[in-house]
């Protein structure tokens, strides 16, 4: 189940706005038309993001109506500044667009970008489905046979190249046969839990249910969850972990009730260049998210709404990071450090 | 504001499942159109559900067309089975049908027996009102200047006779002059606090800022929390307290942050002959509540869900209960039990 399909002229992104109901491919032939998708949220997930954002570089060079290779690289700066302001928080963005620039700026003729930068964006892509099924063969060791699993939000193949993080783990396991549940938040506001990760489940004929994310807490108190596993669209170098807004809840109540909390996100999502998760730029969305369902009215008129997209959930809460290199416990620091910092 | 209007031979309410978007009044004139309302959630709250069962089974005993007063106690009795398996879990129901046929079981000949229930019914209307005031002001003395306030689902005047419990406490400290801010929990499934805390929160001009349940967490450790207060459907005789779901997960939160977690409900709230919060029934709701919304689906069809309505917070994360009778602080039991046991 790839989200993001490249065509050689053009990239096709199923529009995960309209899921589970629709399945509705867009097409985009450009870095601005990246922009909006992501924007949009049409497509989401932080590595989906960062390989969209390259696919929609690759696109705009080679479309591109400038005829040097100084004028278009000059395009690609001004397109990278676009789709670095579309999501503050997931970091494989800014990785994606750093990573096709300093191919942009390798190549020593037009072709060569253009080849080169398409080139990159498919190895983005082909990078990302084999590090989510590392980290899948990584986390599977983690889960027991018969494990019951609690998830939040989407870390699916919609939210990667293929195959998924979080997801990635569970699917693992499924198929090594360890008859497995999984427990799905449906994730306010934007239920991608409900739309999306229940939607991927289905599909695989994986056992799943759907609750409130309100109601995890209960099921847990029920001993009902045997661990959570959860993507991430930012790990600080000390391990404090950006995720949906929910995951900080999550890992409190992994506490609380003893159950092992995990995060399962390739490397590019680590930031050593922050040690603190109070350093991470949070982004705050509109507020029709909350007051809205279905383009229908549900809260009074005119309320104040407070709609983060994300929370930080600090290394202290967290279990084990799976990456495509392995399981990583505590101390973090140092692991993560050499993790990130390898070639 | 309040949500039930007794008119002579028929009672009406306002339909809470409209709410904010249209202010629609049903009218009931019998005990099975009450359990209709309140299995239908047009009422809820489980002061208010009481107060609906209580004018039902009056405006039966005064429509009956049986002529004797055993056969009006006959169907009353029918009536309350009808009216008690409604929802099983707010006990305020099962005290208001039992003190409505303690009422009838007195009764003398028909014309009292209709004179007196129609009287006991508009008393525990009255009371109700007079206690929600009795613990706005105790639980004000909790509150204090610019506190920033917490609660989840309505335990406002929709949920009682008037007034509210929780949102008692909001308004007393409100109207005290306290500068306070409301945070509202837009409390999946249903959003009682996104359709009805809102709208009686922009009613009374108390300033407030609506936000998904799963944001909580977040906002807490922000330190943006000063206090969290909610109502309760069954406390226990050790201080385990029922309520929405969702409400668990916020105790938990405030533990993790120390904040004060309080509770606020009246007496018939305190069921003695349960101790510990695991042998109150827990009703589980309709899956469409979680995979509809606005009767659009937003799941993937066919899923599975879990629906609770309700979750059991240990005594253990109770700072204080809040009654008519006063602030009540652990150890609950010998104080609960004093409290519930007279006249």
């Amino acid at each position: 189940m790839k989200p993001i399909l490249f065509e050689g002229q053009s990239a096709r992104l199923i529009d995960q706005t309209r899921l589970p109901l629709e399945e509705v491919w867009r097409e985009i032939r450009s870095g601005p038309e990246a922009a909006v998708a992501i924007r949009s949220m049409q497509i989401r997930g932080a590595p989906a993001i960062g390989i969209t954002a390259a696919y929609g570089m690759a696109l705009s060079a080679l479309h591109s109506k400038r005829d040097s290779l100084e004028a278009v690289r000059a395009e690609l700066a001004e397109v990278s500044a676009e789709l670095a302001a579309t999501r503050p928080t997931a970091v494989n963005l800014f990785w994606a667009i750093r990573r096709m620039n300093e191919v942009a700026e390798e190549a020593t003729s037009l072709a060569e970008l253009r080849e080169r930068l398409v080139r990159e964006a498919q190895a983005i892509a082909a990078e990302d489905e084999a590090m989510c099924r590392a980290m899948g063969r990584h986390g599977a060791e983690l889960v027991p046979a018969g494990a019951r699993i609690l998830t939040h939000c989407n870390a699916g193949a919609l939210a990667t190249g293929d195959y998924g993080t979080a997801l990635g783990v569970i699917r693992a396991a499924h198929h090594q046969g360890k008859s497995i549940h999984v427990w799905v938040d449906e994730t306010r506001p934007f239920l991608q839990g409900a739309r999306l990760t229940a939607w991927e489940l289905a599909h695989e004929g994986i056992p799943a249910t759907l609750l409130c994310d309100s109601a995890a807490g209960h099921l847990m108190q029920q001993g009902q969850v045997d661990l959570v596993v959860v993507g991430s669209d930012r790990i600080t170098s000390r391990g404090d972990v950006a995720n949906k807004i929910g995951t900080y809840t999550l890992a409190v109540l992994c506490r609380q009730h003893n159950i092992p909390f995990y995060v399962a996100a390739p490397r590019s999502t680590i930031d050593l260049a922050i040690e603190s998760g109070r350093d991470i730029p949070i982004e705050q969305r509109d507020s029709r998210e909350v007051t809205h369902l279905s383009g229908q009215p549900v809260a009074a008129s005119g309320v104040k709404v407070f709609n983060p997209a994300f929370d930080v959930t600090p290394a202290e809460l967290v279990t084990a990071i799976i990456t495509e290199q392995g399981v990583h416990r505590p101390p973090f620091s140092p692991t993560l450090s050499r993790v990130a910092s390898q070639p």
